[in-house]
């Protein structure tokens, strides 16, 4: 794989989207996709398929369509799902109960080492698997065993402030779902916030629209 | 407000952003903003914003910036979030619960009526205050209370039915939280997916390219 140009922003965005689909194939028993094929499977345009994938050099042969296997691969390496990264998660409220329980971390590239709670109720319970502890040890076991990763479900106002310690201890990257904004601007360090109200505003919006 | 042109999808997206910014805003007391200091807030460009803002009439005035309170109603009337707009769930699972006890429904524009689930041990429970009722009498319910949306936070394998019929019902829209393709197309009914392994590898991306 080899990266022909600088990939925008909204390109690496639609790569999730494209191994998602790809991994449905596979489990369908699809061994080769057109782009045709895989366009309409997912609103997009061949055209835009093949703009998409030559940024990492296409991964297609001409006229002969995509192997199934060989492209869910190569997404992966590209989304460096194989790089074995690890992730804690701090706040084991219901959000972070519901992700521990429920949530398929490995297949989005992370093995999810343990929790992280203030709450002296919930330390030392597991919960799909994964125990959590107490809060008050946190920056000593990010320093210690460096997770690359830190997601994000404790209470709004504390969240900036933890942010920026956890980065200091040497947290690579955050997935903020508590909706406050961490000014790590600068820092380098990725965020990705997930705003679950934009969502169900869009929505509102839509459902309005079609009415009009 | 006066819709100028058929609105893109781009800028409709941008609309809830903006207002969970400008209601931020309003919560630190702020009561004038100019574009330029929204757009550096935002990480956008002034003139995006005034472009934005301008597909719906424009809400300032030159020079003067915005009125925080009337630009916060100008954005929920486009959003539509004075609609009165209803809201079931479906599947009372750890995630499903998760919304029931935390999620802000009344801020996105919707009041939501109950939830619904298959296992009898939890029909009758309440969870943040929302009955959860027997899926037995789901379509029933629909038919006669008639709800604007339904949120899917039920088993995937179980999605793509239930939403049809759903749909068939008189539901208006979806928020889809499983991870299937509702295959919806054609029926005219928005639906919103949520799709978080996207949002977790794309963040698995940029930690990796940060250290290429």
């Amino acid at each position: 794989m080899e990266r022909k140009q600088e990939v925008s922003k909204a390109v690496i965005q639609r790569m999730p989207r494209y191994y998602r689909n790809i991994c449905d194939l596979k489990t369908e028993g699809v061994q080769r996709i057109s782009s045709r094929a895989l366009a309409e499977r997912m609103g997009l345009t061949a055209s835009q398929i093949r703009q998409d994938f030559n940024c990492f050099g296409g991964f297609g042969q001409q006229g002969y369509g995509y192997n199934v296997d060989k492209l869910l691969e190569e997404l992966g390496a590209i989304l460096g799902l194989q790089a074995g990264r690890t992730a804690i998660l701090i706040g084991a409220g219901n959000l972070g109960r519901a992700l521990l329980n429920n949530f398929d971390f490995a297949s989005s590239g992370f093995r999810l080492l343990c929790a992280f709670d203030a709450g002296t109720e919930l330390v030392g319970k597991k919960f799909g698997g994964h125990e959590v502890r107490d809060s008050a040890g946190l920056f000593e076991y990010v320093s210690r065993r460096k997770p690359d990763v830190a997601v994000l479900t404790l209470p709004r106002d504390y969240a900036p402030g933890v942010a920026r310690d956890l980065v200091d201890h040497g947290i690579k990257g955050l997935w903020n779902f508590t909706g406050a904004d961490l000014h790590l601007e600068g820092l380098g360090v990725p965020v990705e916030n997930v705003h679950l109200s934009d969502s169900l505003m869009t929505l509102c919006h839509l459902v309005e629209q079609r009415e009009e």
